[in-house]
């Protein structure tokens, strides 16, 4: 368990991860690996248009070309009772999300599925979906978030009114909600600032990119059992869902998790899931669904573009003293983006005391929004954290000196009624300044730039077990599918606790029915959640070891402790009994009982928030308006880095994706609201040529919330990046990019522009 | 709970089985059905010769073969410590277990594998096999039982001394060992008996005939961990012996239960998992092996054929007064049969106070002996209840009279130093004596048979875990597969613990990362001690479950009862709370602590015996000895039925295979030592139009050892079935069979010699 300055076996060392050979040889098996015999494929019908009413859908040519063993629509699933928001954000509403998977009224974005048949073969299956006839009735679409903003915009939910404002609006809106925050007095907080700083923003949609496509495999059974393999963030709530949408008991659906290539959030929601399990119900044969590149891009969630206007006001000694923002994010063409994250952490690091936040989400006819690490909170950052640097630049301090000027720390006041509960902030700003390359000179056309991001982080529920196998071994189960090294964090908590050699102890993910529910990883929560249910799986293990000495010693339990794999006699007995290792406890566990094991679950709390600061040298091509990342430091407060090559790995992805976000990457519609880039040769992601080493600065402030100081460490990585390169560039080229990406056109545009940053 | 007379919600009652519908439809997957991408096929070159030193195997053609991309020999396995007897005779002697897996100084049985190939087909693997150039030196054989106990027979083992005789021989042997109990003064009860009977028998060695052979797949991976998938009675027995055959951590090795089509106890030993896990660590590759008949018959393990001398000595009135039997049991070519069984079980059901038994375990050149339903029980039955019919006819009583009046009650000592722990050896007999046609007439040529059979049977290690869904469903796992029911056996026990539905509880048999250690599905165990398992799965649940209501209602959890599915408040809080459903607890699981279930692990002891009473009517062809069943007759103490369904079933399946031992199961060798009926048109095993339908009457004198009141019921219906019939046939023919099977010419025979039985 967590002691300050415990000299650690396992925690903070860097033992081979359990999964990393089956991963780099190809032996490892995702979503699409999984066949079964007599399986059928399954495809969908997209609708080619942004917006359209559906008139008819005519399946009856496709069910009669021989090879075609299933053919479904919306109306062949159950519906739900209306209600926009449900009871969370990652299950949302299954009244719209029943509608996402599967059109009804309407098609609300190209690509949004219309119907699925399920076929012997691929070819099959293409002829099937063109012998399906759609009637649709174009509708005027809309794009953008501004002008879906607009009074006079095209309605993609004819009844929705803006809920949060007062009196309620008597005429229906794309703004699904409006959200508010407020500390302290914004108004009083402006009037005693010496300099306001006062920027408007835009961000456009970006695709968590992952390099797996959705893939699933589902067999539903005669006796309406079910089997469902897929890739996923977490197969308990695919499994939530999926029962949701198909009509099942969740008792009776067993998810099997795949190996997952990449989520970053993308993988919360199900698409293909429910369509695979009603395909393979209506056929009785298995259903292999997989999305190509471009239903990924066109039909899975990306992350919200956004418009933002943020105003800080500060004294002249740096003391921040008002932050007023507003926020309107993109949802997709269902009502939930995370806009509450953007307003709630925009300014989180700082102890502001007068703040002011509004936010809005608005429909328009794209793909609904998922989770894209550290949901709303790079958006927000970007905006916030360039204000920031204008603010550094206009007051002539160091951007890091501000920011540790104003640093939140235990016990600060946060906007939205909470309180800064854990220490690190100021550590994390720390690293970057005394970082041997802060000060380095730059040279022509270059730049530095500061910023860092606050990500809330999440506990939760999460179940484990631990068994003790004859020979000593240990097998650890969690329901968190693996995607940042959790089954090396996991085998080292257990060898910790238990006091065995890390290569005695075997971490596996296991299927919904060998484990306790599990909720997704993400959030920022599997080392921290899953980890404190192993570490709970384990102390009942201990436990019970400590009984059986005590039975085999014919003593009482109270005489017998547990220190480095080992029962041993309490100082009153000591020297009276040998100490029995977990191994010969482990063989002799028949004639003391039984096998030894244990599951556990929590709901865990005191999870810690995320921390992390970076910054940037780059340099600009002034004929090109190219930017070129010559340096990228990140320093980030892990808590206890359990494993600390995977928390440099998070440290290193995140950024990169930021540096994505920043430069490059965006959704680009054309004027019939088509998405005009949907493959990775058009939608430009960063590959390893456009990267630099990518420098991490572990930081550990330890969370006492957790026995071993765990924090999440997965997603603030990338919040603070995309206003590290926009501050970065800013001083560069001294002028301001107030909109994303940064790309050479815009850059360029920028530089002959000629008006400076202010 | 157990509670005598209590009205069970669903213990008892007849629900569908959750198994059921893909097993009809031929949905459920067995060893054989489960394929990999670039799957390897393996296959086993077996020994020609009965008898055969190993002077040289050649592999290098075969691995030169394109398309093999692995051969093996004994010699790439790890060798063990020599001893005869491991710690339990399941999992026997690793030196010896290793050498019947695969040959190594000799052959000794024909069939006895000596090297095995993976090729990428079936036909190059068989291609391979006639590569590998074998020298032996063919050395003399022995089959029979009696001829191998010749001072003069030829040894398997050169350096093997009867163990359990004093002093310790100085010659060598094919007597393993020998066993002796006692108990009273057998000498003085003899005196004591006015009348004595005394007979010798004989028994061939029959197989359990599963309908499914042996198949596995197999999957090592690179970085040393493998997983292994195949049909078997005990999947973590199974990990325990591959993974010390092939010299791995039992928590490198996942072994995923595929269905079992029948094991009788056959499926409790390793034949190819070790191989083919070799293969695969060798090739890289899955490997999947299946046999075919033929390789079953000649290598798996068959159960003992025996000789056996039985005398009996009962005062007039029918007072058993002593017993004096002597088994010698084939073990096959390795050491290990089940003769102590057939010394402790032939007369456990009466009590004689003067008992002597003598036990002695054989080999012979022929395939290792595996488990067989109440293993080495029917041998001694046949015998000894042979006996009693000849008693009681010759003391002028009804057979079930005689046994009635000697029925072990509790508190009788019994051979072994033993005492009969439970009631039902009466009620068992009553109910054959009250059955309405024990006293019908018979026809001509026809008569009527009647014996009764002991098993221990067995508790020991098993798990379960017990998972609560958010929905209110329950999932509940074991490690224990499902042979006879026992998923609907344990959702019936989960539902009537927890007090829902049985159709919200779904039961899994899960691999063996995910559940704690179960030992086989055998030794009638499984609703013993898995279902004690569940149970206290589920009483840790209910704790929780009052826990959560204690919470919700801000009480203390003893003010909270569990009834009826409903978190209930104590009467003296009654009226303040609405109870609160498993369902609703279930719902609000996150808000009270996190996932609701548990894991529990057992090793149950309180078991109670198996016991069982027969009565057939035979009707014999005088013309060509054939008998005909015309009517079977079982009743049996369940304890508590559960599932009355699978309580019968067994009941039937046992008598079925004891009427096939009794009349047509034999194995033949030539004067080679060559198995002449290695498959199902020469090893006549009964099939429909052979049986009649076994009717059942289900006992019930409910086990205090269990929650539920249950006793296993898988085996005791066979032990006395072959008795029954030759008692039958004596009625009959008056002419007694003293040697199994009793097949037409047998029959024949003894009617044509003239001889009366006596």
């Amino acid at each position: 368990m967590y002691q300050p300055g415990y000299d650690y076996k396992w925690v903070g060392k860097r033992p081979a991860r359990p999964d990393g050979v089956p991963k780099v040889t190809g032996a490892a098996k995702y979503g699409a690996d999984y066949n079964l015999p007599g399986m059928l494929v399954g495809r969908m019908l997209r609708s080619p248009h942004a917006h359209a009413r559906i008139i008819s859908i005519d399946t009856s040519k496709a069910k009669k070309l021989p090879g075609v063993k299933a053919v479904v629509t919306g109306a062949d699933f159950p519906d739900f009772e209306f209600k926009y928001i449900g009871p969370s954000r990652l299950t949302n509403n299954p009244w719209h999300n029943t509608r996402n998977m599967m059109a009804r009224e309407k098609a609300l974005y190209e690509g949004h599925p219309i119907a699925a048949v399920a076929a012997i073969d691929e070819s099959t299956a293409k002829a099937a979906l063109k012998l399906i006839k759609v009637k649709y009735e174009v509708l005027p679409h809309v794009i953008d978030t501004e002008e879906a903003m607009q009074p006079n915009a095209p309605l993609l939910w004819e009844d929705m009114y803006t809920r949060g404002v007062e009196p309620s609006p008597d005429k229906p809106s794309n703004i699904s909600k409006r959200v508010e925050f407020s500390q302290g007095d914004i108004e009083k907080g402006f009037r005693d600032a010496d300099v306001i700083i006062e920027r408007t923003f835009k961000t456009e949609a970006v695709h968590q990119g992952y390099i797996e496509p959705q893939a699933c495999l589902a067999h539903y059974h005669a006796d309406a059992q079910a089997e469902l393999w897929c890739s996923s963030q977490g197969h308990f709530p695919i499994r939530t869902q999926t029962a949701a949408m198909v009509g099942m008991k969740q008792g009776d659906l067993k998810v099997i998790p795949a190996e997952i290539g990449g989520g970053f959030g993308g993988k919360t929601l199900v698409y293909l899931e429910p369509v695979a399990m009603m395909l393979s119900k209506l056929s009785g044969r298995p259903v292999k669904m997989r999305m190509t590149r471009t239903e990924v891009f066109k039909a899975t969630g990306p992350t919200s573009g956004s418009v933002m206007k943020i105003k800080l006001g500060a004294k002249k000694d740096g003391t921040l003293v008002a932050a007023d923002t507003e926020f309107a994010y993109q949802a997709g063409a269902f009502p939930q983006s995370p806009v509450e994250n953007g307003c709630l952490c925009c300014f989180a690091l700082y102890n502001i005391p007068n703040q002011h936040s509004v936010g809005l989400d608005v429909v328009s006819n794209r793909p609904k929004v998922a989770a894209y690490r550290a949901p709303g909170a790079p958006i927000a950052a970007y905006g916030a954290e360039s204000v920031l640097d204008i603010m550094a630049k206009e007051l002539g301090m160091d951007p890091v000196e501000l920011r540790l000027r104003n640093a939140c720390g235990v016990g600060d006041p946060m906007i939205g009624e909470r309180t800064m509960t854990h220490d690190g902030v100021s550590q994390t700003f720390a690293a970057i300044r005394d970082h041997e390359g802060y000060n380095k000179p730059l040279g022509k056309n270059q730049g530095r730039g500061v910023a860092a991001g606050f990500w809330h982080n999440a506990g939760g529920e999460s179940g484990a077990t631990v068994y003790v196998n004859a020979d000593g071994t240990v097998s650890v189960a969690t329901g968190s599918p693996d995607i940042g090294g959790s089954r090396a964090s996991m085998a080292i908590m257990a060898a910790e606790m238990l006091g065995v050699d890390y290569h005695l102890v075997r971490a596996t993910v296991n299927d919904t029915t060998s484990v306790p529910y599990t909720h997704v990883t993400g959030g920022s929560r599997v080392t921290f959640a899953t980890g404190a249910a192993v570490v709970g799986a384990c102390e009942k293990v201990i436990s019970d070891l400590r009984a059986r000495a005590a039975k085999l010693w014919d003593i009482d339990i109270d005489g017998v402790d547990w220190a480095d794999g080992m029962a041993r006699p309490t100082s009153s007995n000591a020297g009276t009994f040998e100490p029995l290792s977990l191994q010969e406890l482990a063989a002799s566990s028949g004639q003391t009982g039984g096998p030894i094991g244990s599951s556990h679950a929590v709901n865990a709390s005191g999870h810690a928030p995320g921390l992390c600061a970076q910054y940037c040298d780059v340099e600009v091509d002034p004929e090109t308006g190219k930017v070129t990342i010559l340096r990228f430091v990140v320093s980030q407060d892990a808590g206890q880095a359990i494993h600390p090559d995977y928390v440099e790995g998070q440290m290193q992805g995140a950024a990169a994706q930021g540096i994505g976000w920043a430069l490059s990457e965006e959704y680009i519609y054309d004027g019939k609201g088509l998405l005009d880039n949907p493959g990775f040769l058009d939608y430009r992601m960063p590959v390893a040529s456009d990267l630099p080493n990518i420098e991490t600065v572990i930081v550990e402030v330890p969370n006492p919330g957790h026995p071993y100081g765990v924090k999440g460490i997965a997603e603030a990585g990338i919040v603070p990046a995309m206003a590290a390169i926009a501050n970065a560039i800013a001083d560069a080229i001294d002028r301001r990019m107030t909109s994303l990406p940064m790309s050479p056109p815009k850059v360029l545009e920028a530089i002959e522009s000629g008006v400076e940053q202010k």
